[in-house]
């Protein structure tokens, strides 16, 4: 039996509806674009822990162009710091085209890094010295998000470079405003580079994995850019992303993504997964048709929309057993520990020491079993720390049960020693310490 | 003992720190809301399950002004639709500030219903034949995402309707552009009255807490808007909620959520909790000094950030269990079923049928034991049940485990009779079944 | 013989080519407008010194719509100042919609009184207490331009009060902004019954004169406005007056110009005469198609482009005769004294000088004879008088004579004594104190 | 005696008065630009017939700058023509800075001439293979506008290209948008060196002379472009020549002009003279604070404004004589033949024939003696004609007088024949035939 992957049965599903879909042109400016067969269709996904599925056309090649801006973005925060780069670029989502010639009034500055005049402001922000060392650092830099060593096109760039006329009016534009304080030549050859750089889907399903895992490439382990860069750069992908459509896009879809003019798009759905989706033909924003169609019927179908609060079921702690008559209680978690179930869970060891209180007038002991929780998110172990050092400092006995985890998180104060690992000691030394002496 | 919730210390410690802050203005243009005491400061935290945290002025009431806008469009949407509302109001930030004369080109619509012209449209979009109806349409419905009956405040509105020319320039503008199809005063009316709702910081937790739930009110167990609108709501809040500082706003705290020219904020973390925040004086944008800093300095150290994507660590297999001579498999799940997790529970049910084919090339058996899965995400468990009906149309027995929810996902095909909720049982069934007979 | 004066000829020949011109459309939002027969063609053109000539409908009414503009313009400039009307109104052109949501950033003023909105704010800066007596300035005011009482078309206005919505929007933003710090209502009521005033293609042809003729009535003797009002108000029609066309319009009719959404145009050649000019149908920038179309006819045909300078033949200096022996000098002006003239003219007065210094080391005599000069610009007669003082002081004789003019110059120094009516005279004059004694 | 012209009298005192003025500031973003005395002041003025008067630094020499626009314009509507040039370049204004990115909406053009965009473009279309050949143009064309060989200042060409970043960005742009089908950098070269020509006042003078008297430069004599073409480019300076403050400035000066950021500036009254003014200080809109300054005393001074209608005294006919018993009228005129005057001049004439009718039933004749007419409007000869022949058909003798002109209008029909030069032949003649045979 070799059965199909149910989520590459799914992709697949979805590249066969949409494959009819004969909407859209080739409409790129670049003539180096408008030579490819416009019916190929790409269709790639991979998960945040590295899985890969496909379907269709995921091994052919085409420039990444304005795919590549998030990824430059996220270079020039590593390489230049988040101030240095807010300073010469903003954050803000404009509801313009592309290339729209719109700088901020007082500074100068393009308003986002998704918009063609701010990704020429951010290739001149990654590490080098010259455009040479700016052009390497960028395709080893996406190269790193891809997990593999990226080529560029340069038939397409010199064609590009031909028709940039707009890019190079930016250009000259930030320059007479200061706000480009680079050789503008210099500045649009990096760009041109970058958006020359050549991909396939599955290059883009990895470099939107990456990014849904953190920053860390989870098909070659590297953390590729820091978690806060991260994060910076997939909140700008959610409102500027899209450009004029960002809008509309993060209601429908609620992915953060971005799009290119030779039919790539990137979307990641954070903590999960990436999709990267490419065919040639583009509607009337630049975008191309199957490839936003088949980011929307997956976001649909597989419920990736960002926004969608989910589970009234979420019942963080399993069981709250009593035992050695009433004095040692074991309160046992699962799922995931957020927030919301910290809270609940902090409400369930207060509720065991009150009860302690109440009954007994004595210490007794209350055991935390950690083992089912899949996840810990670090701010809500420290809250249940903060409870679990108020219990203890109520004369309580306190023990936590976990098992060993890749990442454990940061204990706060006197708990961390009081972590076993197996609930049959823990409670056996909690029962040895109540007994009497 | 009486231990104080972490997670209400939590809200203290950042009372305090920011009770100093006094930068900020009393600016509304609205005489009525000069006559506040401008050190008032109230802050609380509503989770998705409905416990609240408080620190501060939570009892003091204000109008609760442009934080309606998110949840009179909510109203908009249940009563009269997604595609009404979006003909009437598109979706798009606009980098412009919340009284910006700006509409879209050819629809003549306002660009969200974040802005004034936005609001002053959804208000007309509530159920209702007429002004007086929709008011109450409004008070009602608002009234049910807070959890109690709110009062508006006549003085502030009588005082509001004097200053308003700018929103009568915007709604007779909306009228001459055929983008407004209802009585300019009745809208004003309407809209004025909806900003004129008092509220609590309390109010607004419980309001944020409501949309962190899908729609779902925690406290008072009312579903107040469906799911895919509260999913819309959150969404545009995310991209337009904070005007034209909506694209830093999000890069920093990550969290969709509305301000109000009265001091207030409401910020959503979807599926954990929500944030009501008020104190008195304003930045240059409208936005509340103290209550912007708290709702930053919460998602910072609560790590809140909605794109944080977090948890390498997660393990959605907890176990793998060969009995039977290795012709029964017990693959036992744990965490939340999320589409990355799902990949990874198929992947352990393929290989536990590719085990049995190559072993044995006999039919064998899988239980797969759900009952730690803290939650399942509909699309996950759909993905999961495929994998089940291939292993079972390969001539294997499956037996799915689990406890009795709440809430129960559809399941897919044949495989629902298939659940049991005693692993020992599913064991107990398929090893005799296994049985040569 | 009752021969057709040629200058109406001429405008019988504009309107017959014209009456088959069937483009444009009734495209008013004013319901009332609609009613009127679409192939209705009035043309009439009044000379600065009241000469009315007329062609098709000419007595047709009609309401005047924007044309009344640049005349409730004059009217408050001359109520109120120009510095008063220039804080609220700006005078520079935009490039934007008659009805465009443009006001200046910083001062928050309509650009220029030719827009509605600054219509909308020269209403209120005509003389009046209230809108019914500012009604009655503007009534009188206008029916002064055109020489007869004007009533208003209370049907249109009526109809016109329910379509405003635009205007009410305009007029709520500048009370939003505080550029119009009056009554809202009030200042739309005032607006919308200028607008509604009834006049015919004739009356247009004498408002038009009016403004040619410096802001004298030429047919009721009235002076309406003040010369340095009418002056600005032309101006301001040149730059503004054909909104978003007004450059084209310049370059193509070079007259100063408004038109209105009731199909009627009023056109001025400053000095020479005015031309009123009514056809229904209007064209996409809301002007009247065929009176548009007469404007530029006749402009062409006649020669009227204000910026087409002519006349190498002009030749102010007619004769220089020497008598008594060269010792007396007489100079014959003749045309109007304009300022190259006066250059002329000067320089032969100080040429005659000249020869009397260099011929006789005598004092001689200077007649100048100015009875041949249609017309004296003053400025010019003041270069003139400087050099007859100049002559005078280095000893010789100078007499002017002069015809009796209906308005005299002002004459400076110590000539006006000297002149006189009678070239004869003024002859024996000079003889008589060039003999020797 | 050597009397001072009064006209130089009067430009020695605003000199004088304005000297003192020390507003403004050298503020050109070209280096070579702030080595100049910012304290050097010149102001000059040539009439439409050639005479120069002079006050302060009129031999030093600048820059042309933006003076140069309309001359460029002139030069491309004469080589490429109307049509061309308007396909390529609007007319209108457009309340923006000279340098502001602002395109056509549908068709990309720059709005009009006289801002940057527009004068890289009108660069273009000057004759020429190339931009050296095309420059070649500029510097012979703009010589004959100013009368003399001009030399281009390649020091400020140079610091110039250095710092034109804004102009590069324009010029990208209208490549972009396919308004500009040139080669950039060539545009940009011709652009420079045309606002590096060197020029003094006196030569700004003669240039603005030039366009006073339609194209016709009255030092050299030489027709340099064509009276259409140059009432066209008076026509854009009117409504665009001072960029954003054009309207303001044709209310206050009433003369179209062209400033240059060098300090110069051009204004031309039509028909009468040129004035070119120069002073390094600018003020924030650009503009030379004395140089205008000088520009707005001399209009009010000298009566300058185009728009002040002048002259209720202005009578055509200066005498109607009746001889040989009624039966032969002479009427004579004066001063300019304009469309006003002819009317009048017309309505004379049918009064005689009209008086003939009446009292004789007998044909008559009418002699019209024109020999005092400074000058004749052509369309005005023709109105004339058209009512001679009239009464020429209703049977009576009509002659015309007038003296030998440089320039003799086109006499219409059967008129010419019957003109001569001495009235007393005319009045025999007609006598003669009146006599009974």
């Amino acid at each position: 039996m070799e059965p199909l992957h149910p989520l590459t049965r799914r992709l697949r599903e979805v590249h066969d509806e949409l494959h009819g879909e004969a909407g859209g042109e080739l409409r790129s400016s670049i003539p180096a674009l408008q030579e490819v067969d416009p019916d190929r269709f790409g269709l790639a996904l991979c998960t945040a822990d590295g899985h890969l599925h496909e379907a269709g056309d995921v091994t052919d090649r085409f420039t990444i162009q304005s795919v590549v801006k998030p990824f430059v973005y996220a270079l020039a925060l590593t390489d230049s710091g988040f101030d240095a780069v807010h300073d010469s670029v903003g954050v803000e989502p404009t509801g313009e085209a592309f290339n729209a010639l719109v700088l901020e009034d007082v500074t100068g500055r393009p308003p986002n890094p998704m918009v063609n005049a701010g990704a020429i402001l951010t290739g001149c922000l990654v590490a080098g010295d010259d455009a040479t060392t700016r052009k390497q650092r960028i395709r080893d830099g996406v190269s790193a998000f891809a997990g593999r060593s990226l080529d560029d096109d340069e038939r397409v760039s010199e064609s590009e470079k031909g028709a940039g006329e707009r890019n190079r009016a930016l250009a000259w534009l930030m320059k007479a405003e200061g706000s480009l304080p680079y050789d503008v030549e210099d500045a649009l050859d990096v760009y041109v580079f970058a958006c020359s750089l050549e991909v396939d889907a599955r290059d883009l399903a990895v470099m939107g994995a990456t990014l849904s895992a953190g920053g860390w490439n989870p098909v070659t382990g590297e953390q590729v850019v820091p978690p806060t860069v991260n994060r910076t750069v997939l909140s700008v992908m959610a409102t500027c992303g899209m450009y004029d459509g960002a809008g509309r896009w993060f209601v429908d879809v609620g992915l953060p993504a971005k799009s290119g003019v030779a039919g790539g798009i990137v979307a990641v759905q954070p903590g999960q997964l990436g999709i990267g989706a490419w065919s040639p033909r583009l509607d009337e924003h630049g975008n191309s048709v199957r490839a936003a169609r088949a980011c929307a019927l997956l976001s649909e179908r597989l419920g990736m929309h960002e926004l969608r609060p989910e589970g009234k079921g979420l019942r963080v702690v399993a069981a709250h057993e009593r035992r050695e008559g009433g004095r040692l209680h074991v309160v046992r978690l699962q799922g995931p520990l957020t927030l919301r179930n910290a809270d609940e869970a902090c409400r369930a060891v207060v509720a065991a020491a009150q009860e302690l209180d109440d009954a007994a007038h004595r210490p007794g002991a209350v055991v935390v079993d950690l083992r089912s929780v899949g996840w810990l998110h670090e701010p809500a172990v420290q809250l249940l720390c903060t409870t679990v050092d108020d219990v203890q400092a109520a004369g309580h006995l306190v023990r936590l049960v976990d098992r060993d985890r890749e990442e454990s998180p940061e204990w706060e104060g006197s708990t961390p020693e009081s972590t076993l690992e197996s609930l049959e000691e823990a409670v056996a030394q909690c029962a040895s310490a109540l007994r009497p002496r």
